[in-house]
């Protein structure tokens, strides 16, 4: 098997973190895989942002579970999870990473979901080959609105936001990762 | 460099095939590798589809070109770029590749388009390793809702749409892929 295949099947979403925070180079290098993914109409429209400040990454760590339950809500769902997060004042979407990884799209992108979620994919195996641990955090969406995380993060008026990504050296080994069988619905030739 | 990241600089999207189709066991790995991608909340909700029948190929082309037109206009979009499609009988949305591979997701999954996406990525990934080429159709997507694809395909009811993949030896080299300076809006250290 070939290494980047052998990277593939390596990686899982990891959720223990040491406090180590990934040198600028090693960022930049992911980030930069990111950007390379694949998107809509070449639009190249995604936009990054970094945070690694303790107190707000516990900020908004906060104010992400509390928005998220609120869409949740709205949306008329009910989902105990959430719920109990909220009552949790402990609870942590952010897996106590040193490192959070922001995507954005700005209004050129013809399909922003898509890009966006390409460029993490990316960003997940580029991270996992270079020795560090990451995960996809969609409790964080409700971020997304929030007026003093756009302007914390500078993201100008318009531009959508798409992913937050933990990055950060994993605390302890990955473990194994078992994938139910796939299902392939058909094969027309 | 490590081979993941050269392998991540060196894919771009292929839009010129040979006419050989892949192996089985090949099609079979870059599957696995997209269904190992992360998921929202593990469901492994994907399910896949592989179509390299020539002619149903050239029909659902013509069809998906039309039901496309129809989302733009129904939008209230107008976009020359597909116009020119539906007056061209010649226009090839899937590249004259030898394979397409769809990707579904049963109704449990939490993030579809993420999903699928992340999918698309690694299988986009695991071929350029393994010498394939691919290119992510988004054109293809009014196909979801069309009857006689479903059935063809065979698509449970309600279960979703997510993308479609081209695959096939690449004809000719990659050639370079450039890209636009990278925007980092903030880092908040």
């Amino acid at each position: 098997m070939n290494e980047v295949l052998k990277n593939i099947y390596g990686r899982a979403s990891v959720r223990r973190y040491k406090p180590d925070k990934v040198p600028e180079k090693d960022v930049r290098e992911i980030i930069k895989a990111g950007f390379h993914a694949a998107n809509g109409m070449n639009r190249q429209a995604l936009e990054f942002a970094v945070l690694e400040n303790k107190d707000a990454i516990k900020k908004y760590n906060r104010k992400a579970i509390l928005l998220y339950a609120d869409m949740i809500r709205a949306a008329g769902h009910s989902n105990p999870m959430v719920e109990n997060m909220v009552k949790n004042p402990e609870a942590d979407i952010f897996h106590d990473a040193p490192m959070l990884v922001f995507v954005f799209a700005n209004p050129s992108a013809v399909t922003p979901v898509e890009d966006g979620s390409l460029a993490v994919g990316n960003m997940m195996l580029a991270a996992h080959s270079m020795g560090y641990g990451t995960c996809f955090i969609g409790f964080a969406a409700g971020l997304g609105n929030d007026k003093e995380f756009r302007n914390e993060l500078n993201v100008p008026e318009g531009h959508r936001y798409l992913a937050c990504m933990t990055l950060g050296k994993p605390d302890g080994s990955m473990g194994t990762h078992s994938r139910s069988e796939i299902k392939i619905l058909s094969w027309v030739k």
